[in-house]
């Protein structure tokens, strides 16, 4: 039988961290659904599939027809969901979450289920997926990529990527026009988020346009952190210019596998080491074995948020990815991601294609270890024209009072009833 | 005599901190000068006073009829000509200095010098024209003013105040998109720069928006921070809502005057605690009074150099304060301050004036007590309705291969001849 039926409802929810990106794919299963001529409504659950057990959901059907809702959606960043961070057991561990969650399906009359977010979030499609096949549910998951960190496995890049990485390259450059106005010496180190994957770091190396060779030195997690060469590239490059602008990965670790990040002991009583992220260490690091001027600025959460700044690029793969998940739903497909992969060529071209979304939850992508000038401390060429299509296009942000006019998220906010 | 004279030369200088409004009056002194029929040159001094010491300028004169140029250096951030942080002696105490430099300007045939920058460029301007006065020099010294602190006299407000806050109000309502995602309790803690005076923090409170009241609490370092004060403002917030968002200025201080950020003491081996900021060590006594969930965001130099998020009123007005100083020349003044006023009313309205560039050198514009909400760690509308003109309009940014294309810089980072 076909499991797809226009009579049927249909959930959606979000989960893990947010990204500019992961609205426009809302926006884009939205509008598929209404263009399918759906009939059943459109549930989006509230903090992801712990609303679900908490029954916390809106009814998203409104919006179906409201095409201005759907454009403000498209560009507002974060998640109009919201998010939560709750693992789902395994099935033979805890069959009695399934079981609750399943029983809500059927009341609901739910005919698929669409999951935008990343590892973790895949790994909730995919055991959900698993089970219904044993229960022999209709109900389809199908999992919706996004991640500011661009490690999901089984798809080219994902949605919130590009934006980020237009951010950062955007706020390198602007950093590099700030300190390039004095001619003492001095190091600037810049903080970009990514634990295991440089991606974000990587992203950096856009920023060096025209006659501009800055930032001069960038340092990723996939290759080994070494202080004494780190130094040396700096008093290297000092004798070449007085402006010295570094970009490092939070993540970057020495040859023992330690985050360059302050993160072990107890620290003082204010618990400042521990705290102290890479960039700072490197700062003290470069005032300590070279004496000259040093700020660490640390490229902070806006990097993931900022809604102001997006990549049409990005905007537009994440609600075409959003369209293909619903199509996915339409040929009864399930558990599968809704994917992308980039086609050979000089000029930029993906094709949208289902992928196991049970791999996709299982591994971490990283930089390609070819794609990175260790010896340099920067990126090849094979990096930058990855990157590059990605950051392409300006989304035009509605202002009103000033500010950008992003959708209302009061309901995320509710009085605390405890 | 009239001190005016379309034969001679003019001189340019920016100084002090970089905002992404100071090309604008650069632009706008360049245009009135061409429009005035300027037959001398157009010399940008290269790291302000010091370049000068130095020789270093370059020839501004092609500007005059380059549209194109002209229009990207009003939207480019930072400083085009460089800065420099020289403290010009007091006459009486090195003589020799004046002398180097007015025969510099005499060499040069110099009619004006225009300085555009903050306190101390204002206090150079206006020891310069004092000295042109006691030697009877007919050289103009004319200052204009910036700086994002908004902490300049003499003026309603600084060019470069405006944008930084319009970025800073921005990027606090991403902010709070951003931290609305989950249930838990969690408290984000905002440092926004200012050492004395509360401006840039104050901007904060008009990411308020629709129904989201949040950033909840606001603390300036016009007022005492109380930390038993500021952990009960929480704890009573967090009955109402998970989400609570505070943003704090750098300096703010305790009872005794001393900052809350930890710069006293030598602290751990990597200096870490004169190095952490007001906002991180909030953070870490939010850990230790409630046990919850805590994060220190700090918008770094972005706030003054994001020139993809300028406000178009700034940069008009920037613009426009250049304009009105090449007409203060015109009229012979020297010593005085190209400024503006706010006309009383309820629509805003402002006119330029020549203010005594020796009083805007002196002091420093704090935040009036009564604009101040000290009991609910906020501000009043009177602070609402200073600010809000401010922010108002966005500037069209041209992108260039997915980055702002903003007016090469590279004459400033000449490789090192050392």
């Amino acid at each position: 039988m076909d499991k797809f039926n226009l009579n049927k409802n249909i959930m959606i929810g979000q989960s893990g961290g947010p990204t500019v990106a992961i609205n426009a794919s809302l926006a884009g299963i939205i509008n598929a659904a209404a263009l399918s001529g759906l009939k059943g409504k459109i549930y989006g659950l509230i903090n992801g599939i712990s609303g679900l057990m908490e029954d916390r959901f809106i009814d998203l059907s409104g919006f179906m027809t409201a095409r201005n809702n759907l454009n403000k959606l498209t560009t507002s960043p974060a998640m109009f969901l919201g998010s939560c961070r709750y693992k789902l057991p395994k099935a033979e561990d805890n069959e009695e979450v399934y079981k609750t969650l399943f029983k809500k399906f059927d009341d609901m009359n739910i005919g698929a289920f669409f999951y935008i977010g990343g590892n973790d979030s895949m790994d909730t499609a995919a055991k959900l997926s698993a089970y219904a096949e044993k229960i022999g549910s209709d109900v389809c998951f199908i999992g919706v990529p996004k991640t500011v960190d661009n490690d999901l496995c089984e798809i080219d890049h994902t949605p919130g990527f590009g934006s980020a990485a237009k951010y950062i390259a955007t706020t390198v450059k602007e950093i590099v026009y700030d300190t390039s106005i004095y001619r003492q010496d001095k190091v600037t180190i810049i903080e970009v988020m990514g634990r295991n994957a440089g991606w974000l770091t990587a992203a950096a190396a856009l920023a060096r346009t025209g006659d501009v060779p800055i930032p001069q030195f960038i340092y990723l997690p996939e290759t080994v952190f070494d202080k004494d060469k780190f130094i040396k590239d700096i008093e290297e490059e000092l004798t070449k210019h007085n402006n010295v602008v570094v970009c490092v990965s939070e993540g970057i670790k020495d040859h023992e596998g330690n985050y360059i990040a302050a993160t072990g002991g107890k620290g003082d009583g204010f618990g400042h080491v521990q705290l102290a992220g890479a960039g700072k260490v490197l700062e003290n690091l470069v005032k300590e074995r070279l004496g000259i001027k040093c700020r660490a600025v640390e490229i902070n959460i806006s990097q993931r948020c900022a809604g102001h700044l997006c990549s049409k690029m990005d905007i537009d793969e994440a609600y075409d990815l959003g369209i293909f998940a619903y199509s996915l739903y339409r040929s009864g497909m399930t558990g599968v991601l809704s994917s992308m992969r980039r086609i050979p060529g000089d000029e930029y071209h993906t094709e949208y294609y289902a992928a196991d979304v049970s791999k996709a939850a299982n591994g971490e992508k990283k930089i390609p270890l070819e794609w990175i000038d260790i010896e340099n401390a920067d990126v090849k060429q094979e990096m930058i024209d990855y990157i590059k299509p990605l950051i392409q296009g300006e989304v035009p942000v509605n202002y009103v009072d000033g500010l950008p006019d992003y959708i209302d998220i009061s309901h995320l906010i509710p009085a605390v009833n405890k």
